[in-house]
């Protein structure tokens, strides 16, 4: 028995039988903040080894689609700040709510109030015409005023039946260094006050997992998801079968590691060690076809 | 039979068997903005009739206390407005959620940060000495800002045992002319960033209501709350066997009157309404004995 010997590979699996890394990888869903980079002023900073662990993936072959639900800046915008640090990642391969909702919305004809980012309002032109008949909330940051809050109540109150699309459901983020609130805590606070439900697009949101899974051609089994919230990226895949390993970058805090109801396939200190662990289980997997 | 007959008089309650009025009503709760006045600039607009229809409750005997959970004001700025439009109120009548967190903040030796309207602050001072070890938040208005919903949310992140008071839990209410979110919204927002429920001082909480009642002296089934909040006031109310009577006045929309859970013991178009068909029933009770 030698350490290249087939039959060495061939036990590696029963031995790692409970590992996240022992069915093979065929896809990666990447969340983008928090574990590409730290938002902040301007462009914010790139997580060291992250813009290598792109790359690295990129040339293993192993496919991968980021998965965000980033809705404070346009796609565009977001793919040149991604640029700006270096990251190997096209438009196409970015999967946000905003062009979702917005294909939802045509779909059904509905008519949006918007509290969301001012950076976005643009996006949606041309679908606000008329009185709304549906409240669509996005990660609105300032905006997320009193008064704001009171409008979008209001918008919902005078609708005969209200609708509230929430772009993700985050409790929190880390930006500029805090934690702040995130879209999901408003929206909870609108659908307490309207008795309503919100409709989510975005993670966690199964629909919005499909999408990036079929648009790569592989099952939730085969996939990894890769992301900093412990349960809009990592419960929210696990409930579609897809594995969740968790980052102890960006909005992570140590009571995570406590999460009451969801365990993560395994907790990574950052994107670059994940990855690596990845390459590496699949170059074995490689060994044993 | 003449209708003064004794006879006639006994078998009312048992033609109105299933009407609210059938049994004696010994005290009335009755909730304050919205019933007695509309808030709005200044002092408000006292409700028409209001004033009159408290006249003739302490005309008629029938014990009265003030049940509210308003936070805006001091209760000494409260009683000012009350008696700026002749209601006859005085401070030992009014159960406000103020003086029962202080009560229960010092008992528990917990110190508070506040998100409350900055018109009550002061009633704090001395408790908001070192590092927080609870959240109070009252009806803020406009200093439910975006920033200082984020300082107490990162206040509760910080707690080892994060605890949250919410005075009241009122989804909305009404203030110069529109409706405008109230506490129970921003205090879910938190409770859902933070993994966490609130303890609530005020209505809907049993405590709050036991204690009107028992400054009275009497039962849960002798009493009857009249209030604009068709969940706070009158599903609240109900929950501790007291009959809850709602008025079309205040936040009062059309659509209380279908509300999923709580259905009223009746609905008045305003207090005087329901103080009438009160003390009429009463003169009728007294009849019988």
């Amino acid at each position: 028995l030698v350490f290249s010997d087939k039959r060495f590979f061939q036990t590696l699996p029963v031995m790692a039988v409970n590992s996240w890394l022992a069915e093979p990888i065929k896809g990666l869903l990447l969340d983008i903040t928090g574990v590409l980079y730290e938002s902040g002023e301007g462009f914010g900073t790139a997580i060291p080894g992250s813009v290598e662990a792109v790359k690295r993936l990129r040339e293993t072959g192993i496919p991968v689609r980021f998965v965000t639900n980033e809705t404070c800046a346009t796609r565009a915008e977001l793919i040149k700040k991604l640029h700006h640090h270096s990251f190997s990642v096209s438009e196409g391969d970015v999967f946000s709510p905003v062009p979702a909702v917005i294909s939802l919305l045509k779909e059904r004809g509905l008519v949006p109030h918007l509290l969301v980012h001012p950076a976005i309002e643009c996006e949606f032109s041309g679908l606000v015409a008329g009185n709304p008949t549906c409240v669509v909330m996005g990660d609105a940051d300032e905006a997320f005023s009193f008064a704001n809050m009171n409008v979008a109540f209001r918008a919902l109150k005078a609708m005969e039946d209200p609708k509230l699309f929430a772009l993700g459901f985050g409790k929190y983020y880390k930006h500029k260094g805090q934690l702040q609130l995130d879209v999901g805590a408003f929206a909870t606070a609108l659908e307490f006050a309207c008795d309503i439900k919100s409709e989510i697009v975005g993670k966690p949101s199964p629909l919005f997992f499909d999408a990036a899974l079929s648009d790569i051609g592989i099952t939730a089994k085969e996939a990894v998801m890769i992301g900093d919230d412990i349960v809009s990226d990592v419960g929210g895949a696990q409930k579609c079968g897809i594995r969740g390993v968790l980052v102890r970058t960006g909005k992570y805090t140590r009571s995570c590691e406590n999460h009451p109801t969801v365990t993560p396939h395994f907790i990574a200190n950052n994107l670059s060690e994940a990855v690596d662990l990845i390459i590496e289980a699949q170059s074995k997997n490689i060994h044993q076809v």
